[in-house]
């Protein structure tokens, strides 16, 4: 029934039942995608998953690798590559987007994916862009919500084990799978369940989003050609919701889809780290900021004291990150940049910046207290403590970033031009930003990738 | 530990580690999934899958599709899809091979990635190619029996669960990884989980197969590119053993590695079919020939009674199959074809055969009663009463093809040349039969596909 009942919601979805919050939504998540995949495409992860696959996907190329430079020629390989590469791309810094509820970031698979086979199927125009895409990440938040928290406290990246599916119902929705077709493809979307914790801080992570948009947009594909599958992957005693969760509640998410739509509630983050460390860094860069107007030195704090959930610890418990990517996933290592500099962007998160000698003296100032009765995961307190006895502290009630607390337009768009022009230069970074920013206009949106 | 304690056991191993019997069932295990590989090519299935992904995988063909006909150059694909396609074709037919102990079916992930992988990467002798088989093997084994039973028992379909495991060790193994670099393509493998149980009596049943070898093969060749990843994916709090089952003792049973070979307890199916339908079948087979012994009509069976273990309902309750990969999983379609024609073989389980009049009559005479006391998975007893009364009955204590009631070399010679010369024909047939036999003594197994 949950199989079902997915299916048919998402072949019947159409642009105009999309209402003007949800399409902007969609539109930021998508252009907020998209500086993460340009940006990160500076990072090793996906040159080295290029060289690794590069022998074996030599199809027509046919789909952008948003990051690449060199030549417009050079941008493109084929579907499954694309798919591969922007999601590895947009996920290894860590700075895309979150659905808070279930932690999941849901534009990385689902975007991945669709992109590229839109620009290999095409011409898709941008309603048939954005209809699809919000089809894909209703799908992954509302399946994401019927399993957690369990689902993710046992150890699963939900990001990509429900991505998989989102990026198959997006897909399906593109190429035009009828139900039965769409129910066959999230099958095999479903026994693809890619994604484990213990691969937060290495370039694994964002192989999981990678993957997950390949293998999704795989079901799509067999589906369309009539690989058999099941037509109940979700809720059968041995499918996807009974094997990687204790709990599921599929069909009450169901219900509501298109009444509450969960691309309304994504957000975006403004560091590149781990979600749970973001209250931590708004208070630090803002104590670092109060400390200089008090003319005070930053390097006379003596001690930095946190109170957290204990989530933070769990998740980011690096006490000695050696890598960029560890420093994504170290308490101490975003309290420490947040204090020093006043800021955390993608610069403070290098294998240059986690074994800088001042910024391992501030981590090693910072102690951890947990209290989950006090504070939320999106809360915390810092106290720093200087050398003459003195202090400061500030607790954030819903850090930025949050629902309570998102980021501007403004913000948004800022975060996307830095991003993008350490990658590509300011010039091409606001001609990307206006290319996708105008998505939803295209006519055909494989013309995305020439356009900057 | 875990993790550390298999990469340094399959870095180390070496040919001349491995036993006469090993080698033995090593060649066994690599002839007969030759076999499967080329008679699963019959089926939809590999077809399906190869014009899906073949817009992606134009790279060089360096690596064989076993069962493709026509001129020996279309037989080449590039890797990744040759290990795809050889893994689909190897498990459609549900007639590979068993370790009875986890119901895993060992050589399908392992030997079409590996396969793929020599031919590409060569000149690979058949003592490298054997090595390296026999290390992915032990490691799937051995994985699996240490979340074994809970980890089958909750849905996960174990073969390509730990498929891509073993995968990944045996490709790691060929390329020659070091033991950090084979940490990190289990790594990369574990955290691909793939193959859950609702799919079996469907195409995505083999896909399974197809992309837990093309999963393990890509964590191996990352890995070789300093892909980072994690060095205790698999005991980690978040990683593979504590996500995806309850129980886990994995130690335990790497302390076996090179001691107690898992590879020596592989069986071979005498029937295309899910395993806990063999006694079933063999029971049935034997009740025909005594009925036609004993003068008697077989259309004159009145009733079909079984008396099984409960897990051949769980797995093979299908009532009414409508396809022959359905049929694979109905104790009632299993038990009707061996009473009626005294064999099973691929041809009574084809779409024509499930819906044949004759065998749905028989099918509705089936009863079955439950007893796990009396029954373990390889023992049943069938009864079948006559219209006039009398009544026949057979005992299965250890099924045919079972650890107590192997195939003899003869029967797997049989079984390889019926299924493979369905596909290819007699002629090439037998060359392929000596190829993949003779395969431990080749100076290049790249030679392989050439040699039929």
């Amino acid at each position: 029934m949950a199989t079902l009942q997915l299916a048919t919601w998402a072949t019947n979805l159409t642009y105009t039942d999309l209402t003007a919050p949800v399409i902007e939504a969609a539109v930021n998540s998508v252009y907020n995608w998209a500086g993460c995949a340009i940006g990160g495409y500076s990072q090793d992860a996906p040159h080295i998953a290029y060289a690794t696959t590069q022998p074996f996907f030599g199809g027509p190329p046919t789909s952008s690798i948003l990051g690449a430079n060199g030549s417009i020629s050079e941008a493109y390989v084929d579907a499954q590559l694309a798919a591969l590469l922007n999601g590895i791309a947009s996920h290894i810094d860590d700075y895309d987007d979150t659905h808070l509820e279930t932690i999941i970031h849901p534009a990385g698979p689902v975007a991945s994916a669709l992109l590229a086979v839109a620009e290999w199927r095409g011409p898709v125009t941008g309603h048939e862009f954005l209809t699809a895409f919000v089809a894909g990440v209703e799908a992954e938040c509302k399946l994401g919500l019927s399993v957690s928290p369990e689902h993710y406290d046992v150890g699963w990246h939900i990001t990509s084990t429900v991505g998989s599916i989102g990026a198959s119902v997006a897909v399906g929705k593109l190429i035009g799978l009828g139900t039965t077709q769409m129910q066959n493809a999230i099958g095999v979307a479903a026994t693809q369940v890619v994604g484990m914790q213990e691969f937060f801080g290495s370039m694994t992570k964002s192989f999981h989003v990678g993957r997950a948009a390949q293998g999704g947009m795989l079901g799509a594909l067999l589906a369309k050609n009539n690989y058999t599958s099941s037509l109940q992957s979700l809720e059968a005693k041995y499918g996807w919701l009974h094997v990687v969760s204790t709990r599921e509640n599929a069909t009450a998410y169901f219900d509501q889809l298109g009444e509450i739509w969960e691309i309304e509630k994504n957000t975006f983050k403004p560091f590149p780290c781990g979600i749970v460390l973001h209250p931590i860094i708004d208070a630090a860069t803002q104590l670092h900021n109060e400390t200089i107007q008090q003319g005070k030195d930053i390097s006379s704090v003596k001690s930095i004291n946190l109170q957290v959930n204990s989530e933070v610890l769990v998740l980011t418990g690096k006490t000695n990150p050696t890598t960029g990517l560890e420093g994504k996933f170290s308490v101490y290592h975003a309290a420490a940049v947040g204090l020093l500099y006043g800021e955390a962007t993608p610069t403070y998160f290098t294998d240059e910046a986690v074994t800088n000698a001042t910024v391992v003296e501030f981590r090693e100032k910072v102690n951890i207290t947990t209290d989950d009765e006090r504070f939320g995961k999106d809360q915390a307190t810092v106290t720093i403590e200087f050398d003459d006895g003195s202090t400061l502290e500030r607790h954030i009630e819903h850090a930025i970033g949050s629902l309570e607390n998102p980021l501007t337009d403004a913000d948004l768009k800022k975060k996307f031009l830095d991003q993008v022009s350490r990658r590509i230069g300011e010039a091409r970074a606001e001609r990307a930003y206006a290319a996708f920013k105008g998505i939803g206009n295209m006519t055909d949106v494989g013309q995305l990738r020439a356009l900057y």
